[in-house]
């Protein structure tokens, strides 16, 4: 997979500081997401330190990682559905997240790899929504939905200013 | 609130790991809940790093602080139920996260201290529904729901082995 890339790798750079995703962020999780023929997938081997209870990993990482496969899947479904390819020197769409919802089928172990596949829906052509399942190994522990929009104008403007 | 309890102060030690509250873990965000009347407070200071687009808090940064919230003010609530309260001796009980729903409102800004009340409802002995809102300042800019319920014993067994 070396010479493939992510979605992440190719957000415009002032998007790229995502804690979850983005590249430019020394102290993130550099989470990946990769289009594979109808579906996306996300590999991330948790920290450590990403513990709930020792052995198994946080629900925060967990939900984290699915908010960012969430993004990252929209973005690779309409960068695609409008023509382009990774790579091509078109810049790819970045979506935000407007809601996430996470269920925890069991506890996840901390020690193995996690992969996350992420299946795209578009109902709107700003609006995306994405089921994503996580598996430890073959074990499906967690299951998640993000509805992605693309990032408005707006969002760059603090609210407060 | 100095001389005032979290409910993350009380859990026993074996539990006090979680890389969102446990004060055990050196590398985590310490979110620490408290007993107000008739809800919970949490207040964390997002760190620098904890970025979405620079300016704005990370979702997967506020989905965790809802579940740490969602899941302390459940143990919060159940103890008192029970007729406790902290630092009278007893131990209080530990929740886990079955499910996590998160809308996000609008940007939530990374500069002042977040605060995040929790609500709730019994909807059985061992599982509990709170309902969290996330406030920058006077603005609400997330919402969530947690299902948590008390600890089964077999979440310290990894599944495989």
């Amino acid at each position: 997979m070396s010479e493939k890339l992510a979605i992440q790798d190719c957000y415009p750079d002032d998007y790229a500081w995502c804690y979850g995703c983005g590249r430019l962020n020394p102290e993130g999780h550099h989470f990946k997401t990769y289009w594979e023929e109808d579906h996306t997938k996300t590999i991330y081997q948790p920290d450590p330190a990403h513990t709930a209870i020792p052995g198994f990993v946080y629900g925060g990482i967990l939900a984290s990682l699915i908010d960012c496969a969430g993004t990252g899947s929209a973005a690779h479904a309409l960068h695609r559905k409008e023509g382009h390819q990774l790579g091509d020197g078109s810049v790819p769409p970045r979506f935000v997240t407007a809601s996430l919802n996470v269920t925890y089928l069991k506890p996840t172990p901390q020690t193995v790899p996690l992969t996350v596949i992420g299946r795209v829906e578009e109902i709107h052509p700003k609006k995306w929504k994405v089921q994503l399942d996580v598996f430890a190994q073959e074990e499906k522990c967690v299951v998640g939905e993000v509805v992605a929009v693309v990032m408005p104008d707006t969002f760059i403007k603090p609210i407060d200013k």
